[in-house]
């Protein structure tokens, strides 16, 4: 079983992975956490690569250097994880390929990026995607207190795009995604993934 | 102009590509070389990551970085040297991911890699590819005095899978490929290939 956290920096998608994470493992379930770009040594590494902010990368590269990172952390973590019969989380997945470099940068061509997804993801997809939406003046007053780094570095307008681009993507795949409030408190937004997450679990064992 | 050379390792594409290179300046060409992967600052990172010997890359990653190292390398060099009319030489093109990661490594979907190959490259394609053609035992023989990189560590069979794809490309694509015997001396070679460059030269200019 796998889920996938989405959203815009800053929009508290890590702290809502991390959590869903502790409250199954608190019932039971055997939990693999993973991170885009990482999760892997190659991963840290061209996580290191992307991350720079002295890198100088172009749209098209940037894209293939998340979906070689992707394409490892399928095949050394995530297959082998949900093969084993765990629940994976991970804190973005292909969704964010197709919010930032295709919406956010612009890049066309969506159905080749598809393509380019399934290829690189072996054909495995989250059952289900938690969109934590919040605006982009807000989530970037929440990063005000963390260093940028070289992806969080780009402007309002950036973010604007990468948003309304998450959010076409859960209209368009409305039985995968679930879209929450990001201006809700930690706690009910713990409460309403757990909530979906354990009903989720439920129906397929 | 873009030229491309191909060829197993060891096979003396490199010695070529060089020696092509230096005959055009001498005539007067503003000549840009470039190798794969590498030629830009995140090129020479990815090919460090490449080429590692202690690296565990998995096939879809390592034709996922290549394509993301040739994506930078087009955009920062190559389109930019064609733009100011300049001869740009590559030591390895898109023809290496399809005979390496394709054919040696076993990668279905070759159209689909025609796709990927559009994407990286914005759509530029060498106007002719010289492929150096050589049998795996007497390439891996003339290796012998070279320390062996990450790539360079297969074996004879996967030589001879990547090779028989580059003959397989060049018999598709015969209008661009030009086909050479590496048994030949390299003199020979080098006459060969340059006056074939000089006649597709003069027809363009």
């Amino acid at each position: 079983m796998f889920f996938s956290f989405e959203g815009i920096d800053g929009s508290g998608k890590s702290t809502q992975a991390r959590l869903l994470a502790g409250a199954l493992r608190q019932r039971g379930f055997e939990v693999v956490e993973v991170r885009e770009p990482g999760g892997t040594d190659l991963g840290e590494r061209v996580r290191t690569l992307l991350l720079d902010t002295e890198a100088e990368i172009r749209p098209r590269s940037e894209l293939l250097l998340f979906s070689a990172a992707r394409a490892q952390l399928v095949d050394a973590v995530v297959a082998p994880a949900l093969n084993k019969g765990s629940v994976v989380i991970a804190d973005r997945f292909f969704d964010s390929s197709t919010a930032y470099q295709g919406f956010g940068r612009g890049m066309a061509g969506k159905d080749w990026m598809r393509d380019l997804h399934a290829f690189a993801t072996d054909g495995i997809s989250p059952v289900r995607t938690y969109l934590v939406d919040l605006p982009p003046q807000i989530a970037a007053d929440r990063r005000q207190d963390r260093a940028a780094d070289r992806m969080e570095r780009a402007d309002i307008d950036f973010y604007t795009r990468v948003r309304a681009g998450y959010l076409r993507l859960a209209q368009e795949d409305a039985g995968r995604f679930t879209t929450l409030d990001g201006a809700e408190t930690l706690e009910v937004l713990h409460t309403q993934i757990l909530r979906d997450a354990l009903s989720v679990l439920n129906r397929r064992s």
